[in-house]
């Protein structure tokens, strides 16, 4: 069966939100965040101290976005993937990749230097630097869900998934006032569905039962 | 035909490269760097100003990852796609995915901090930072590399050329005595492949005839 490591509110939320979609069986591994520092004992198993960690078999992936790729493939005929060969597959491959590279680190330099560096180590104009950037990338989610209900193929996919994470996160930093109102809309749509909103609480009594903080927020930890 | 936008040096050169491996037919746009503000008008074609921005018919994209995984759809059978099914495709999906959000992204920080910001601006700190990141994350490759002659599927693959342009960046930042001894022998196979060294010609070649700075390295321009 899969294994998914995950912290609470950590990118790997886009990998248990995908599971939950899909409906696929998973065993479901908390740990405190950041692991590195918070669970030297997971370093065995992903030396890069990193979640998310998927196992399934000999396989291992630790980049949230290529596991969401990845699982479309255990669903055949799943409405989540889009396939090499459809029209919009070349926009649904870049939204994944997007999705991390280009719309979630910045948010960790935000994340690292407002609120996990102790103070002296404090860079607010480096975290304005990338709250910009990111929000100048985000303008690319701004068109298209002000023409459509979701970023490609006209329908939930995998890759809405994967980028409307980096709006959790986004949210998290108390940013979606600076968002459009298109991508305001796409959030709110996306976050109703009944698997986010079923991750949410599976997180949270995973948490409780492996003794992890169950706080929703990367904010509220340390 | 494709298009390809690029600048010299820049994460576009995964692109290039890919081509040039792929032999696949293209024409080249150099754009002076940034192109958001070097060259305005290419916010025509891509609002985001950014580099890659790969045209063929009606698709566009813009992250030069998934690029790589996409173009690979073009030469049915060649053996630098990993497709679904394979065993090691999970780990190609990771590299590709890793190469541009993992051991790209902090890069792009040491370079903003310590060459492209003015002086009042730079953060030796951040930069400090954001090397040591990338070099933790780096033991990944160090490990891969330790053990195969490439990172997956003990063959060459689109996920060497899109996780060693990291290395190309970080090599142009004087970080490679930093790295391990195998990914250091690793580098030197790689750059060592004719059609590396032909794309760094043929870049060369073009942003001379398209009258863009030729100079083949982020450092030692704007």
């Amino acid at each position: 069966m899969i294994e998914l490591y995950h912290s609470v509110s950590a990118r790997s939320f886009r990998v248990l939100w995908l599971l939950e979609e899909l409906g696929l069986p998973y065993r479901l591994k908390m740990l405190p965040f950041p692991p590195r520092a918070m669970a030297r004992s997971f370093l065995e198993l992903n030396p890069l101290g990193t979640v998310p960690l998927l196992i399934d078999g000999e396989q291992r992936l630790t980049e949230s976005s290529a596991i969401c790729q990845f699982l479309c493939d255990f669903v055949p005929g799943t409405s989540l993937k889009v396939a090499p060969g459809d029209a919009a597959y070349a926009a649904y491959l870049n939204w994944l990749f997007m999705s991390d590279a280009t719309l979630t680190f910045p948010l960790t330099l935000v994340l690292r230097y407002t609120h996990f560096e102790p103070p002296e180590r404090r860079q607010p104009q480096v975290a304005q630097d990338y709250a910009r950037w990111f929000l100048g990338r985000l303008r690319a989610v701004e068109s298209a869900t002000s023409q459509h209900e979701y970023l490609c193929a006209e329908r939930f996919t995998a890759a809405d998934i994967a980028v409307s994470y980096a709006l959790m996160l986004s949210e998290f930093l108390d940013m979606s006032s600076q968002w459009g109102p298109a991508t305001q809309a796409y959030w709110q749509r996306l976050r109703a569905r009944p698997a986010f909103v079923r991750s949410l609480a599976i997180e949270r009594q995973a948490a409780i039962e492996q003794g992890v903080d169950p706080t929703p927020s990367p904010l509220l930890r340390p």
